[in-house]
């Protein structure tokens, strides 16, 4: 890719040029006001190699911008917070607000890179850029190159000045020497990661003005483009998953229940075995994501109270799942799902969670159905990039049949302490059970996988549905753990 | 403090004990709902002697309670990013909203002792805590401890246990061996830091019911009255700070201004002097917050642009401020600011800032007068903590006067381009120009500082304006590089 571009050389000015930059900067800052009345967010990345000017040219970018709009986010170096997190954490909580323009001064390109693991992810950035766009995301990138001379050139000139010479680091040197490798790889992963709905675009950036100029037009064709017609959803592709099958809500077995002495028995035992491997989990840094998701008034609280009584609480952390706030509904929906995701050796445990997609949003039809649907997808990609990054993903579906939940609705409305519980919402819901049931049961079918599976609970009988959870979460836990003694 | 209790004796019975614990637990549990109403937070805070039983305590605690309203965080260790910050932001960003319970497993006062710190921040610790208490918190600390023998016992029980030996560090060890002077060290700190607003609970937890007993029945006593009378704002105490003598702003000369080509001229030199100097802030990891405030249409947008300019934009952020969202409103309203205080060597550049409180806020009525007052001397605090950690804080006021301003809406209004940044509300404000400018002056009499002054700008010339502001950051940046020099 970025050979093709060296020859190049224009013919303009440089006072044509600087009126022509001049002008790009104040059209791109009239742009932002339409652009912040549409639902499309904006992400612009910056990756080139030392002294190829990104400072400069994000600087010649945002000179005009309206900084309420846009954010510039600089993230040269991963901090140790990041590191407990998965690859791509550090992107998704920097993702701007719909109609906004986030500036990543390098990104996830730069992270592969330094951590040699550009082959391992060229597919899992192809598939996060992927989700962005479906979601309406613009992602413009800019690739910075100078030929070797120069850059050797303008790092002497950094060195020369005591006020710049400490940005000079022996790696820059270094890549320096090693110029010829480096721009192979770059141009392979450039190669890989270059797709119909996210380009790069190479910038020979040796004459400054020349290279803004490119980025400049760029920018301003792109952005006025999706102000006037959106941004185009991906072209479905073929994908697979290693889905469990599961089995239809109907043909469940609801009967099963337990003896209040089995019950206690074996809460006591479960409580102190959980107990015991939660903290192994710890020490050994297992991340856990628990989500649970089930029929209001399916006993979801209960379990949670049970299983928190297992866990030493400085491990974990409850994340109650609720109507998104602004700062979320104006985001990726997966947003606010990545930023609760635990660091490693902590458990996350949703009390409802990114399911809500393909259930409330779709048969509320908060979201376009055909949105919801690419869902199946994005969740399934989501939850393997947590488990490819070591995390136990354990999903609960909390079953109970109408009559149950008619009876509980019914105490609950009786009592006067369980009042609260009770919403005008819940019976709404229940009118629509039907619906519901058609979309879980899609979603349990196209969401189970071996490395996220779903554990429908048959939650008739409370007491033996936590004891179910607390056993799987149990086995879940040994499972991973004697895993890792085996390698 | 600490010795106090230890030679107490309960006669209680285990089994008698374990009931009213089961009793207060459920008890905490049912006050959660009426919290939620009221408009204090509390912050239970837990600290200890190693196995001194905290985090079965904090499991004590929560058993009961709804997840939704409370969080604990586990504050062990301070990651490089919190370092990068000052000492009482991982704490600021941890405060619950309004109605809920935030849980510290070990807090600020072990940040203090690990840093050796102690000493330094007891202050300090005790103005946060004053803070939030003004602001309707309810802060709890609990203090769990026991003898040398019997946490030489514990100790030796962890370590004998596979799953949990490596709990057990060589400090631990080195702690117990230390105990006596470990304990006269806390004593201390105990004392300095138990205020009638914050008060210290000691808790003798060799008997684990006993503690528990103790710490539930303060913990539900202490809720439930402030549900019934709310939190008692702590009484006035004197204080002192190094204040500038400020004129009033109907005093100032405002006929300053400037030929085009000074103003070309100046902004050229002052641009390449503040860019050469950021570099060096950057190198020396100097935190920089600049506040702007002004009349409507004074340039503050203008200005912060042409700083923007000089400044390579990876190392800045422009912070817009507009009304606060839910999170913020439901919080310490310095919550939103603590938020955004930049890591060192960073430039946080606020477009309007935290004398909301005591312009819009008290002007409009948005906040009681008797709490914006209070902001005075909160907001002298706030920019020391900031002050005290190594960041230069500067605050500019633009002024112009009512012909100038009514020029500038006449002319926003009569261009289309510019139209979106005059509303009604402007005119509104406009209305209200002289109770501003009572609420502005106060302002800058009583929070321009040695240590973070403000700077009035006149700027009916814009061009004026921005030449001064360029030049005062740039002689602030000189000065504080110098006087690290001389160190």
């Amino acid at each position: 890719m970025l050979h093709e571009l060296k020859s190049l050389k224009s013919k303009m000015k440089k006072k044509e040029a600087k009126d022509k930059i001049k002008k790009l900067q104040e059209d791109i800052s009239a742009l932002q006001l339409p652009l912040s009345k549409t639902s499309s967010g904006v992400v612009i990345v910056f990756e080139g190699f030392s002294a190829s000017g990104k400072g400069q040219m994000i600087a010649n970018l945002i000179t005009e911008l309206d900084p309420r709009f846009y954010q510039v986010h600089s993230t040269p170096k991963i901090t140790d917070t990041e590191r407990r997190l998965p690859f791509f954490h550090p992107f998704w909580s920097k993702l701007p607000l719909k109609g906004n323009i986030a500036i990543f001064d390098r990104s996830w390109y730069n992270r592969a890179v330094n951590e040699d693991k550009q082959e391992e992810f060229a597919d899992d950035i192809n598939t996060f850029e992927r989700q962005l766009v479906d979601d309406g995301y613009l992602v413009l990138k800019f690739f910075l190159y100078i030929s070797k001379q120069e850059q050797k050139t303008r790092l002497k000139a950094l060195q020369d000045d005591d006020f710049t010479s400490w940005r000079v680091t022996d790696r820059d040197i270094k890549l320096n020497k090693d110029y010829d490798d480096r721009f192979d790889m770059i141009d392979n992963l450039l190669t890989d990661t270059s797709t119909n709905y996210s380009e790069w675009y190479p910038i020979w950036n040796e004459n400054e003005w020349e290279g803004t100029l490119k980025v400049l037009t760029t920018v301003h064709d792109k952005i006025k483009k999706v102000i006037e017609k959106g941004v185009k959803q991906t072209k479905p592709t073929e994908y697979k998953f290693p889905l469990i099958k599961m089995p239809l809500l109907d043909d469940l077995e609801l009967r099963a229940n337990i003896t209040d002495d089995y019950y206690k028995k074996a809460l006591k035992i479960e409580k102190a075995s959980l107990s015991r491997l939660h903290s192994a989990i710890y020490k050994e840094k297992i991340p856990v994501v628990i989500a649970f998701e089930g029929w209001d008034a399916a006993g979801k609280g209960g379990a949670i109270r049970r299983l928190s009584w297992a866990l030493d609480p400085r491990g974990f952390d409850v994340i109650p799942i609720a109507a998104p706030s602004f700062e979320a509904k104006n985001r990726h929906y997966l947003w606010r799902f990545w930023n609760e995701i635990p660091k490693d050796g902590h458990i996350a445990i949703f009390d409802r969670s990114w399911y809500g997609r393909v259930m409330v949003e779709r048969v509320e039809k908060f979201t376009p159905n055909s949105r919801c649907i690419q869902a199946f997808r994005e969740i399934n990609e989501f939850e393997k990039n947590l488990a490819d990054w070591g995390a136990i993903v354990l999903k609960f579906w909390i079953h109970i049949d109408k009559d149950e939940q008619l009876k509980r609705f019914t105490e609950r409305q009786n009592t006067p302490e369980k009042q609260y519980k009770i919403t005008d919402e819940d019976w709404r819901n229940r009118e629509k059970w039907d619906k519901y049931e058609v979309a879980v049961n899609e979603m349990l079918q196209k969401t189970s996988t071996e490395y996220a599976p779903w554990i429908i609970v048959e939650g008739n009988d409370k007491k033996y549905a936590r004891i179910k959870i607390l056993e799987t979460i149990k086995k879940a836990f040994e499972q991973k753990l004697k895993s890792l003694n085996d390698e």
